[in-house]
């Protein structure tokens, strides 16, 4: 029962995925699943519930790519969160970009909930590699903001893809050291905190670093 | 009629802008109209039209504070609009907040289609700005990203208004040329806009730039 559920919820992904939400209906659902229409009333109430399934789903394995090895420098850590992000958003670009820009059950809490919960997943594991554990407010205005230029540039990027997606995985990483570059200009705390960072970058360059960074 | 509609709609939009617009009555609008609860619902069928007018009046308004005199230094341009917007969304927070967060009506084709003009709008200043009629995909990505990074800016400094207002739009402006340099390390194109976006604050630290700017 439990196999039959996550089995539909994978197949529903894959289509919500596929298209703007919208357009994919429970019949095609069921009949990629190979099951009857009410098997998949038995398991889901409605399209809605299972596009929260299969929202979940996603919003579970994209968190799960901001994790990382706190090992090596910095900024190669992140840009192979990049990469593990854009695989995602290539993957599931139609359904990235509607849930993104408003569909159905988008201002639902639920979902909002999921996309916060992803937020906040990346947000808190960007603060773990920074080793801060109270995080100055300056901190989190450019690690929250940040995050919110990625989500953008992903949405304008799958509009028509028109700049190669490892410069843009390198330019996102590079944004990020330059918005912590501007708000240190401000402040000790986040120029500390900013030493301590480009340090990790200095120690890397000797192992490498460049070539794996660029 | 059509004034008594439009009072209604400042109004309501004062009322909105003030609380979440889920704690806004009808009763309450008609109260502060000073008007009856039918007469409300002579002008509007209810409540998410008279949200959704309010909201257009609301979106217009920020739209405008987007338009600027194409007169000296680019920076301090920016920066006006940044004190035109910041203003706004200290007048309207809770509103701004619910909206943008995802409040009623929000995921509506109606309300996304009016956010989405504000964001135009604004790109559509910047460019006339920059002296751009046909945007290379990199200027695109830079100026459509960096307004997302000013709204979750704007959003993440209404929770609890922890950094100063003033220091935050000159971040946001500084975030925009720090955002256009990394983007000129990759392509030339991007390289001579920025020069000539440089180029103007140069001529400007003649007259004086430096003290407006700060």
């Amino acid at each position: 029962m439990e196999e039959r559920r996550q089995q539909l919820i994978g197949v529903a992904l894959e289509l919500f995925s596929s298209r703007s939400p919208d357009e994919v209906s429970i019949d095609e659902i069921a009949t990629a699943a190979g099951i009857s229409r009410p098997l998949v009333y038995h398991y889901f109430p409605g399209k809605l519930s299972l596009y929260e399934a299969a929202l979940k789903r996603a919003a579970e394995d994209l968190a799960d790519r901001f994790v990382e090895p706190r090992e090596g420098p910095l900024g190669a850590r992140l840009l192979r969160v990049m990469r593990r992000y854009f695989d995602f958003v290539d993957d599931h670009g139609p359904g990235f970009s509607a849930l993104l820009r408003g569909g159905p059950g988008v201002g639902s809490s639920r979902t909002n909930t999921l996309i916060d919960g992803v937020r906040q997943a990346a947000y808190v594991q960007i603060l773990t590699h920074l080793d801060v554990t109270n995080p100055p407010a300056r901190l989190e205005l450019v690690v929250r903001s940040w995050i919110s230029l990625v989500e953008s540039a992903a949405l304008i990027w799958l509009e028509g893809r028109r700049i190669p997606r490892e410069e843009l995985e390198t330019k996102l990483v590079h944004d990020f050291a330059s918005l912590m570059t501007v708000s240190a200009a401000y402040d000790k705390e986040m120029a500390a905190i900013l030493r301590r960072m480009v340090s990790d970058e200095t120690i890397a360059d000797d192992q490498g670093y460049a070539s794996n960074f660029r």
